[in-house]
Parts: C-alpha cells; sequence; structure tokens
C-alpha cells in the first residue's frame, strides 16, 4: 500500500465510507509493500531505462530466454546475461532477430552474453578494471560488461600483475586518475595490495579461482586480499565479477 | 615535495631564480615524495589539516606520543589513536594539556583516544554505521571515529541485529538516506545482507570476532558476508573498523 | 516383534496354547524387534500405515524397486524415494501399474519420487518451508515430500530471501502462524536467523550447498546458521531435506 | 503501536477528533512496533510471568545488576544469568536481599546464577538432558537451568558417555519416555546418534567445547553431530546450553 | 535377564504365578543389564591387581585424592596419575604417607604422578617408545608410565628424529626387535613413517603439539601421520600419550 | 654388505689380496644394505609363501598385468589387487587362464581382485569387521581381503551402525570374542567408540568418505574417531582398508 | 628517467625551450619507465640464448603455437611447454618440422613438451631430484625438464621414499654431493626432511597432490614439509614442479 | 668413527696389528658414526670455528647456559641463542663475564641472544632481509642475526612493505644487486611477490604471524607466498627466521 493508497483509505475512514474495522484490517494485511523498498530484485536496474542483468547459472536456455523476452516487452532495450552457457547463448542469439533488432553477442570464455547494444556512458569518471593475469580477465570481463551496462566508462588493464611490476607501473596514469579501481587477481591475490597503495580511489578486491595446489580455489587470493595492508580496499566473493561491477557503479555514480 | 612545490621549483628555473643544479640536486634528493604519490603513509591523511590517525597496537606509550607530538609540531591539530593501551591514554592525557591545549578524550572499549577536536564535517551526506549487537560497538566506535576524524557526518545505529528486526526496520528510514553505510557484525553477520537488501548505497559490512563456538574467531560473519546474496556489499578485515571507516568517508566525499 | 504380538504370545503360554520352549525359541530368535525399539529403520515409518521413505542415494534403481515391491507388499501404500536417479524413475514408474495403481510421480530436479498417492495430513498445525532461492528449492522439496508423507500440511514459502526483505515479510502471517518452519538457504544463510527473529515456533535451519567461490559448498551457510542470534533454532546437515522433514513432523505431532 | 491504539487512532479518524493527515503522520512514523512481533528480546520469556534469562557474558557485574533490577520492578520473581562471572555473582547476592527476598544462588562451575525461585514446572512432559563425561556438565546445567527457569520438568542423566554403553544403556526408560532429548557431549559427540537411535523424540544435540588434540575446540562433535546417521536430531552450536534449554523448552510446550 | 530367567518367567507364566502384563513390563524393562559388558571404566585396569590410571586433567587436587584413596581402600597398590597440575602433586605427596607407605613421585615435565610402586613387567616383549625431539618427551613419558603402570617392559628412544638419521638409524635393533613401537613426534611426523618403513610390529603414532607456524598446534603431524607410506601404522589424537600406552600394552600382552 | 661378506673382505685386507683404498671405498660405498632391513616393498608379504597385494590405483591394466605375471613366475600363487579398474580385471581375467589356473574373480563395487585362491588361515583368532552402513562396504571389503590374503580369519559385520543400536548389540558376542576388530564408517563415525567400549581388544577405526554435507569428504568420521573417547582405539587413513586389514593382521599374528 | 635526461629537462626549461608544465607532466608521468626493470616476463629466460618455457595450462593450442612460432622466430632454438594438452602437443609436433627442424618430444604423463634440443649443461654442479613414489614421477619430471632447458646436469632418484630407507640411503652418495636438491613428495612428504637431514646444500621441497583421503589435495605433504625438522629446507607450491626446476636452476648457477 | 680412524684401522688389519675379528667388532659396534654425516646437530655450525646457534625455546635458562658452557669449553667463540627468554639472558649475561670475555647481548624484541662476537663476513656476496612492516622486524632480526653468525654481509630493508610501493622501489639497487632475499612479512604477504619479480636471485620468502582478523596466525601470509606469482621464491615456516637465515647462508656461500 502506497502512502497515496493509506490517505485515501484515512480519508474513507473520514468519511464513514469505509469502517474502522475494514481500514484495522487493510493496513495489517499489507504492512510492508508501503515501504517504498528500493529493491525489489537482486538484479535489478540502478537506474532506470539503461540495463536489466541476469545471473544465468543454474538457469535452463528456455528460462533464460523467457526472462529476456519478459524485460524486452516491458521496454527493457539492453539484456546482460552473465554465467550463460553456450546452449542459452544459440537459443538467445536465434531469438534475437526480432526482439533485439538481431543483436546479440556471447563471450564463450567469460559465458557472458548481450542482447541489444550497450548504452552510453552516463558519467564522467571512469572505472579501471586491473587483472593480474590472463586466466583473470573471464572474471574482469563480467566485472566490466556489469559495470558497462549500468551506462560507466570502462578503462581495461589486464595482466599487469605484480611479478612483472613494470607492467602493473606503467599504467599509473591510469590508476591514478580512476575513480573506482576493481583489482581482480588469483594465486596469492596482491594486485589489490599494490593498486591498493597506489591508488586514491576505492579498490575492489576481487580474488579468483585461478590458481592451483595451496590456492584452495581462491582461498589464498581471498585472504591475502583481507588482509591486504593498504587502505580503501575491500573484497567481494571469489570470481564474484557481477558483484564488484554492480558496486563500482554505485560508487562511481555517487 | 608536493606537486605544488615541484611547479614552483621549475617555475624557479624557468626564471632563471634557481640553477639547473640547484633543482636537479632538489629533486633527487627526495626521490619519492614528489612522485605525486598519493599515499605516503598507511593512515594518511585523506585531505590535509583536518586530521591524523595512529595505529596504536603494537607500539608503545611512548612511541605514541613521540608520533602525535611530531604531528602536532607539524601543525595537525586533531590526532586520532586506535588500538590504544589505556597506559598510553594515561601518558597522552597528561602531555595533552600542553600539546593540544588539554583536549584528549580516551574509551577504554573501543581503546580510541583523540587528541585535541574532531574536525566539523565538511560534506553533507552522512555514513550510517548499525551493528547487529551490543558487543559489535567497539569494531563500530573505531569506524566512527575514523570517519569523524576525517570530516563526515556519522549516524550510530547499534544493536539493530536482524534476531529483533523491528529494531532493524524502525531504521529504516536513515538506512534508506545514507549516503555511504557499514554494517558491523559478528555471530552470522546477517546484519550485512538484511541492510544490503534495504539499502540503496554501497555497504561496507565488517566482520567481528564477536560469537563463541563455532564463529570461530570471525569466521563464520566474514564467510556470511561475503556470500551476502545482496548486491553492494563488500567486506573488510575481521574488526577492521578503521579500514570500513576510511573506505567509507573516501566514498562519502566523492 | 511388536509389543502386540509380545502380549499375544505371552497370552498364549497363559492360556497353555504355546508351550514354554515354543515361546522362548520365538523371543530368542528376533531378540531385538521385541525390545519396544521405536526405531528399527532409518527410513523407518513414525506412524504406521502412512507412508515409507527410502533412501535413493547410491542404490540401484533394481535395488529400489526391489525395497519398493516389499514394502507394498507389506501394505505399505505409498513409499517415496529421495535423491533418485532418473533411471530409476523410469524402472519405477513402469513397475507402479501394477504395484500402485499406476500412481507414480517424480521430479528431476529435486530427485524425489513418490509411489501411490500421498496421505492426508492428520494434524491440524501447519510446517512452513521457507527458502532463500529459486536454487534451495530441491532441498526445500525433499523436505516438504517427507513432511507430506508423514502427514503434515505444509505450506511453501519459496524465493523469500533477506536480501528483497518485502517478500520475507510479505509472508509474515504464514511465518508467525507456523507450528514448525524449516528455513532452507544457502549461501550466506541469513534467512534461518530472519525467520528466527519473527518466528515464534522452533525453526529447523537447513544449509544448502548453493553458492559458489566462500560459500565453500555450504560452509559458509552452516557457520552462519550456527550462530544465529536468533533463539529457538537448530540446524541439520547440508542439504539435509529429509532430515529436516523427519524432525518437523515428528515436533509437528507433538 | 499496538493493535488497540491502531483502532483508537482509527477511531478517532472516523469520529473527526483526528485529522487524516495526522493519522497518516503517526502510522508512517511508528511502522513496525504495531506488527505485534513476538519477540521484542533476544532472551524474552516464552511464557508471560515465569522467568527472564540474562546472558552475562561480556557485561560488567554493574550492568547485570542493573537489567536484574529493571526486571524485577517489571514484576519478574525469577531472573537466570548464564556465562555469569564470580564477581557479578558477589555483586548479585549483596542485592538480592532487597530485590528477590535474599534469594540468590550461584553456580561458579556452569557460572550460572538464579535470583528469586525457580517457577513450578508447567508441563507434564520431561527433558532428558544427558552428557557424555563429567566435563560436559557446565554446558548441560546451562541447558538445564535454562529449561527449569521456563517451567520445564528436567531429567538429568550425566556421564552416559557411549564408550561405556551399558551407562547409557541403563537409563533406556528415561531416554525412551522422553518428550526431549538434549544429548550434551564434546570429544567424538557419538552420544547425539546412539540417543538418537534409541529415542522417538526430537533430539537436540549440543557438542561442546571439551577434548583435546584434534577435537579443535568443539568442532569434531560439530561435525559428528551433524553428520548423524540417526534421525531426528539437529544440532545447535558449540557449547550452547541456553540455546538447546530454549528451544527443547520450545518443543516441550507444543 | 540369561536364557535361563526368561524361561523361568515364562513358565510362571504358564503356571499362572506371573500375570502377562508383570512379563511383558519385566521383558521389556530389562533388556540390557544381562549384556555382560566388559568394560566399566574409562580408566579400567586391563589386568585386575596391577595399576590404576587417574586422568587428571580439569579434576581438583581434591577430587584426585579422593579417587585415589577410594582406589587404594579397595585394594589397588598403584595409582597412575596423567595430566596432573602441581597443586595437586603436592596434595597427594602429603597424603601418601599413609596411604602408599610413602611412595609417591611426580614429574612436573609430563605432569605424571604415580602413587605406589611400579608393578614388575608380566610380559617377555619389549614397548619402544620413540620421540622425534626432546619437546616431545612429556608426551612420551605418559606412554612409557602408562604402559609401566600396566606391566610392560619399555625401551625409550628419544630425541632420534629423523633430521639427524644417524640417531635414529643407531637403534635399528631395538627398533627390530620391538613387539609394539609408539613413535611420539611433533612438527612434520616424519618419524612414524621412517619407523613404520624400518620395524616388523605394530607401530602406534602419536602426534604432538609441538612445533610453531603452520604445525597448527600438531595438525601437520597428524595429517603427515594418518598419510604414512609405511604399512603397519596407525595413529591416536594429538598428545594423547596414555591412549598410546593403553593400547601398546594391549598389544603386548596379546 | 653382510657380516660374512665384511668378514671376508677385512681377511682380503689381512693377507693382502685387497689394498686398504679398496676396502675403504667398499665399506663407504654400501653402507645400508647390511642392515638387514625387513621391508623391501610397501606390500610386502608378512609371511613368505601367502599372498602379495598390489595396489591398482593408478596403475595401467598393463603394469598390474605385469607385476602379477613376474610375481607368479617367482612362485606366487595368490595375488590381491586393491583399488582396480573394471579394464584391468578384465586383461587379468584373460591372463589368469595360464598363470593362475584359471582362478581369478573380482568385485566392481569394492574394486578388489583376487587371482589365484586365497590361502587358509593361519592363526585360530577372528578378526571381526564392522561396518556402520552398507556404504562403507567397499572399504571394508578391502581390509577383508587383506586379512583374508594374509591367512587371517575374517568375520563380517556389515551395517551394524549406532543409530539402530539393537544391530549393534546383536553381535556383542563377535565383538567381545575378536581378537582385532575393525570399524569401518562414515558419516559421524560413532561405530568406533561404541565398538572400542564394548571390545576388550585393539579396534582399528577406518573412517570412509561417505556421507554428504558437512562430512567433508571423511574429516568428520575421523575426527570424531581421533577423538573417541574410548580406549583402544587407533586410526587409520579416510577409506584404507588395506592399511587397516595389514595392520591387524599384523595383531592378530603376535 | 636518468639523471642526465633531467638535467637536459631542467635545461630546456631554464632555456625557455620547454614550459613548465611540459616539465611538470614528463616528471611525475614517467617515474617508473627507467628503473631497469631485470625480469620482463615470468617464464623468462635466466641466461639468453638457452631455451624458454611456456606454461601451457589454459592456453588452446593454437595459442601455444604462436608463441612458439613467435619464440622460434625470435631465435630461440630450444622451447619448453610444461601442463601441455595433448592435443597441443599433436598441433605442435605437426609444425615442428618446419620450425625446430622436426625435433619435437612430448610425454603425456607429466604433459611436458620439447620442441627442439636441450642445450648442453654448462654448470658442473648437479641438481639432484628425488621422489618418494613413482606417482610423484609427473611433477618431479616437470621440475628435471625446466632444469635442463636452464643449462643443468640433472640427477632422477626416482621412488625412493622413506617407508623403504633402504632405497633411500643406497642413494646417499648422489644426495651427499648434490649442488641443490628437489625432494618431491606427497602423502605424508617425510622425504623432504629425511633428505634435509642428509644433505649439505639446499633443498627444495615440492609437495604433491599425491595421496587420498587425509592428505586433502597435498595439504598434508605442504605442511609436512613445511613444518621440516631440518634446516635448508624451503617449500614451494604444491606440484610446482617448473618452480622448483627454476630456483633450483638459479642456486646452481651461483 | 670418522673416515680418518676407519682407514687407519683396515691398515692395522692390513700390518697384521688387528685381528680381523677385532676389526670386524668395531665397525659393526658402531656402524653410524662412520658414515661421515653431514649433519650431527640441528643447529649445528656450517662452517667450523665461526658460531654456534642455540633454539632456546622451551628451554630453561639452566639448559641454554649448560650447552652455551659446554660449547665456549670446546672452542666456540661466537654462540647466538634464539627465541630466548628475557630471564635466560639474565643469566647468560651474569656468566658471560667469564665465557665469553664479558661479551653479550640481548635484544628483547627478537628475543635474540648473542655471546662473544660476531664473526667478520667471509664472503663478498650481501643477504638482503626485507620487511613489510615494522612489527615483523623480530622475525627478520633472527634471520639477520643467524646469517651474521655464519659469516655473511647483511643488508636490512625494513618496513618496505607494497602499500607504499615508492619504499620498495626506493630500494631497488640493494634488491637487484642481492646474492639472496629474505622477504618478511605478514599480513597479506605480498612483498614476496613483488620482490620476487624485481630480483634476480632466490628469494627465501618468510611469513609471520603478524596481522589479525583473518591472518589467522600467518595463515593468509602463507598461502598468499606458496602462490606468488613470482620465480624464484621459496617458502619457510611461519615465523622461522632461523630457518631462512641458515637456507640464505648456505646459499650465499656456494
Amino acid at each position: 500500500m502506497e502512502q497515496r493508497e493509506l490517505e485515501q483509505l484515512l480519508q474513507k475512514v473520514a468519511q464513514g465510507s469505509a469502517t474502522v474495522q475494514e481500514a484495522l484490517l487493510q493496513i495489517k494485511k499489507e504492512p510492508y509493500e508501503d515501504l517504498g523498498f528500493a529493491k525489489p530484485d537482486h538484479h535489478r536496474s540502478i537506474r532506470q531505462g539503461i540495463a536489466e542483468v541476469i545471473y544465468g547459472e543454474g538457469k535452463t536456455p528456455e528460462q533464460i530466454l523467457a526472462i529476456a523476452g519478459s524485460l524486452q516487452r516491458h521496454g527493457q532495450r539492453t539484456v546482460l546475461i552473465t554465467r550463460m552457457a553456450p546452449e542459452a547463448a544459440v537459443l538467445l542469439e536465434r531469438s534475437a532477430a526480432e526482439m533485439f533488432d538481431g543483436k546479440f553477442q556471447y563471450d564463450p570464455v567469460s559465458r557472458i552474453g548481450l542482447a541489444g547494444e550497450l548504452p552510453p556512458p552516463d558519467t564522467t569518471g571512469s572505472i579501471v578494471i586491473a587483472t593480474g593475469g590472463t586466466s583473470d580477465i573471464p572474471v574482469a570481463e563480467e566485472a566490466a560488461f556489469t559495470a558497462l551496462a549500468y551506462g560507466n566508462k570502462v578503462t581495461r588493464l589486464y595482466d599487469v600483475g605484480v611479478s612483472g611490476l613494470h607492467r602493473t607501473l606503467s599504467h599509473l596514469d591510469e590508476i591514478m586518475n580512476a575513480r573506482v579501481i576493481i583489482a581482480v587477481a588469483g594465486m596469492e591475490g596482491a594486485l589489490a595490495s599494490v593498486i591498493g597503495g597506489l591508488a586514491d580511489c576505492p579498490v575492489i578486491a576481487v580474488p579468483t579461482s585461478v590458481g592451483y595446489g595451496a590456492s584452495f580455489g581462491g582461498m589464498a587470493a581471498l585472504l591475502s586480499m583481507l588482509n591486504s595492508c593498504a587502505s580503501g580496499v575491500s573484497v567481494v566473493n571469489i570470481d564474484n565479477g557481477f558483484g564488484a561491477g554492480y558496486l563500482a557503479s554505485m560508487i562511481n555514480h555517487m
């Protein structure tokens, strides 16, 4: 019940067109709908009219198609799908012809699909996305496409890991001018600390499951990033590119 | 040497009031201060002239006093000390009379000391700091004083844990109007998810070591927060109030 | 030998229609069935005549069919099979025609098969089964069918996770009127705490292996639920829908 | 705002003694207090008028005294304090003379204090509390006093660990006649499985931190209990005697 | 109830001197008392008349004295106390004068007390107890005294760790002639594997909590010993000298 | 170099037919061969002429065949192969016709192959092998066949888990008369403690990886068994049936 | 920017041929390029002209071929590829005809490919590579080929695990004369300690993921090696043969 | 028996001044002392006559004094004691007057004592010891004093952690010219990767237990270092300064 409806209901009581008991019942029955919750969905659009994101993992191609179609019918011109199986991409591509003017692209490595066109950036600040190695790129791309879909400018600095520090430092300009940085790294995850020490903006660290042996599926990078001696660094879940892109966009739009 | 000073030096060279050799010597003598590094110290001031933070853990009272004195002599009017032992507080209090106009306060629970006065907020947005229980308050206060020392407005929502959801929800206004939220919780750490689902701004989750049994020193809350199903949530280290306050201030000043 | 049978045997001895030696032999031959043990089998029927449950994991289709057939021949009209592979379902379906009047249904997602018909509820109280997300539904269904097979009324509240708190709260009535609640959640498992804080009845928390990265196969949800700050919450093993349904039925029949 | 108050407010609107705007403001201002939440406090009384429990850990003697005094002034005749330091007991004892008619007792081993008198049981069913060894008794006593304070009959079966199975089995009567059982055990925690296999009622397993070496502070018992092959067993946090007693009382009063 | 008793009971029923109900009750009530359990106590004497062991950890000096006195009064001439605090030793020493003919000895390092005299060995085979370093000796002594108290010959090979392999090998004779070997080692626990590879008898491995850093309180040695590539090696809990001595004695007496 | 050879070498020196330098080199070069090592191979025969065991894991069918053939040619009439893939069994079966008089059997569940015939037992004592559930049987069979191959009598007590305690107790005779017991259990591993408390002989506990959720691949059972409150229990690695059978045979032959 | 360049830049400013702003930019922009980094690549050649190593994991056959081709065109006559899938080997073999004079070999077990010829050793000292068992050989071969490709002499001591100590000791000469030793072992990893105790040179320990049950993917060997009681032992990541070979070559060339 | 003695014995046999039997007996009686083992003690001197190191942890002051005295009497002029309690230092200082010409120094922070004088370096190459922060210095000093005591030149680069990268880079010369580097760091341990990427020599990484929260006593730094993406890095145990210094000296003397 929205505020306007509550007002109308009270007016009905004042006018006698609703009894006290009827009003009482109605107020108690839907006590939460009227709170103006800001977040009805997990993957909800931050700013209306730009893009919507579907989390593809564990959804059948048909389910993804159905959701994408529903979004398109409600006016959504761009739909991003993360963790999308190749079979779903085939199905989407076929259907995109009529639904999204034939615009559909899919990257099998990062498993990201994009129906429609990316919106133009609506902010001036740039989100820098850096990875320690080439194996971290799929997670970084998930973050990048998420940020792009929410209207951000994105600068990719891939394979700038700290074991070749000159590669990291050769991008000092981008790092120092960033508004937000997403540092994506597996193995020992030292990239977050080094970038956190260089940058003057919030750094979102994304540990990846890249590595072997005692990396324990990303545990080593995760612990390393949580213990970062650099200030301004916070951490999201292992391989959670979407979460990092979403949060970075939120900060970039402040 | 700050950027402004380097510029002045170069202008002197251009004007002939400094020789090339003099400039060369000066630039080489302090080779790193002039690189425009944003972060010479771990606890460096974000914006000059407001406050400086000393990490007190593992430092003797004499070391803390020496650092505080040095900062004060360099013009710092406010110095915050985190993780400060009571003995250090006694020493600081005694010395504050002449160094900080007798202004010194110490909270033995959160072990935070403040020499001088908190600066007035220089932003309009507010940082909301919420805790799950009363035992989480020391960590929250570390975050709060850090944020205050860096010039932020702070709203404290303490003991609003999700097992008494009405307490959380009774502060819906503050949660929804916050510019940044710091969610501090031990035990199962569910506060971060609930607030992350309600708020429309970045949420910095701070797991605390509060709990017993299978909380494993904060591990349960940490894992819970990393796995939060709410978007816009990132995590710092267990009990890391300073880190959360620092990052929140960074975001709040964007 | 059930208590009633032992009583009859003793009466035969008292009446002389059975000799002491005959009775002695019979008692010794099945020495444990007559101890009044409440629990001869893992999946034993709580109350005779309603349903029997087979744990299908690691059993071949032929083994499942054989057990189901044996139960049916002993008068069991309803048999529930959990963790059942699709191949076993095919075999059961074919055989159900003669064994269970052709009544057999199978859900490939929750891997639950039902031969015969669910018994009508024999209690008035309702077991509420809530899940945090849609991915938790298979585990929830295992709990639901177990509870149904044991004669309970079941109310399903699926996908009411705390990151969209309005969804949880829109079911406040069901939560507050439940006699027992089963809270099924993966990821950070906060649902158990929130429901535990709202409900006034026992809450059985079931962590699921749903999640990725630092969820560590359900570990994060498990620790979170064990550390729940809400009273009245206890926990069963990860993904153990059957255990939760069994215990809930036990409590509901008190 | 309670239901009665809302009704009165609506009647004022109906009678014209309150304007629509005034009512609107009042309803929106306190939207959650009127929901009839059942659980305002963590340690809230299950049934009014019997007892209240204070969690003493991390609270100063003065804080405990203040809370106990406040409860007594609001009519509470019995107050149980768990995890209470001896110093707090000394303080409470001194004050109990006037507050609780001089009735105060304290057990330094289980660290439980009781101000006032235990209420008489208000149920006929009995809660059986079993421990594996004598070292588990403090946790068991916390559960026992909690159950007693909430009006239950309690049967203590201490030191009936499975390595001396005859001790366990010599109490078969109590185990089989229990309405709820709390199984408290450290080390390998096998007691829960054995009792779970014998009993025909809900079993609440409480792992304790008793043990050494690879017991890892209760981890071994916790994992053992979660993996119990017996049905009807659920688990609470390590050493969480209060939680087990609270839940057992809830079930026993159904 | 033995077969003869059951027969008598049935005859009473046949003769009418016992009712059906009385017989039913008796059969159900005592099904376990007649099982002839072999192990009444945790620390029970393996062979009567030799020695008794008290586990001192967590017992007050008074409790230990009381148990020792009770054992002495029941004819026990030797009592071994493990994990005994120095204060308890003082108390025991004082009381031993009358109770054990003044014979009492205590080793503060291994915290073992011995009241009375060790019995002479009653087996010809020898138990070899080897340690990796000198820090493992307290645990080894607990095993040694346990074995001695149960009537075994013991050969101590201390500080024969594998990093100085010549020390291990210089005792090849003892190792190859042992009937049972207890290998006590912390740190990397390699001693168990090396001895297991040399010996031709059962090897009981005891990991100790000796070590630092990544030894994690004995976890490293425990895992190492469990994974031993040598056959004939089994493992007891960390620091469990008593358990190893008890099992070794059991095997040595076969 | 054996003693006789050393004597001959020294005599050559005394006779001048070998120089001092030649003798020095020879003594230093082979210092270890003369130690009379008892254990040349991992899977070596305990008593010659009975059987040999091949660990099949990670070996190709051809490798297994080659080793078996070599053993047969050296007079081995019985060869046991553990962890053997079905393809290897097919190959062995085909070759057994000529090598082992056509005697070859293979059990696909426990993946054990037996070429030739099991030797008759050469001890009177019996090794009891008990399992908690039916899923533990493959590991138990590995232990059983190992024990049989080494000339032991074996008594199998399968599916006697403690959740149905009457099943365990119905075999009290076997348990109490055993010379060694192997307790094989997954899930919570309580079987080891219950049997350890009943038996008066060494108990070798084998945790299995059977279980789900928080059993963590056998970790729960392993920790449970290590922390067993029963004396006389030691533990081997998870699923290590061979190791348990080997050690049990060693003890049984003492 | 070197000192000379900085001087020239300042002179340009003094002469007016460069503006202050231009100089400022240049000083800030290139502070890192002039550091003379020694290590441009992860797998860079230690000494030019000998060999180059490609880490094949996660690279497509085409990518590997492209890198190998590029290296060959830049004059590299030998290219080693680690962790190479068989499909890539097929592709490389086909292309090697023209690129590497038809010289290409591939070992499917260790997944190592070698294009071109191994260079002759350029050091006199030998790297000894020892393994505990035959299953550790693939990791050892990765280390061996890496060391060979970097110009070292390599001595392989395979299957010399400590459970058959005579095998280890029969190679005492090689162990004592080695310049560097790589000890490769899974399971309990004791080999590193035994060799570390015998050798007088640096020992690089490589834990392998070989093992089962509680080896936890190499964790047991890793912890064991880190806790080695022998001096001179350091550890690399689980299965990291390349890292060990690289480091050994570095030490061997000192 | 050393090689020289064996030679003499053989010559006696050749000369007839010893019989074959006498020689045989003597060789068999002490079979291992004559193997020329290089490592009789854990803390043995690498090169005779320079220094000896005592591991002080767990030794009483009297034990340390006794060992030091024994070493001095055997001609050792310098004795280093690591992990030494202050009380032991007091005792040593008092005794050093006569034993070590009054030369004794003790550092309570790193708990290192030095009796006598450090030997002059006997190598030209330098061991660089770097720490991430000031809290890591005690561990670094243990490494430094160990290296010094073994005759190395040591360069200390303390507090050069990667969060202030300019501090690390300002020592590029020392890093690139080092012969061996010891990288000591707690928290996220990124220092090892950054230095490993810059240096062209072996890097020994020492994780420290410095840190809080999710550093888990050095586990985070340990895992980070094991997963270092830089080549040439190996790891020793947490806080193992001695081990790193010992190994570095070994490499530096090659």
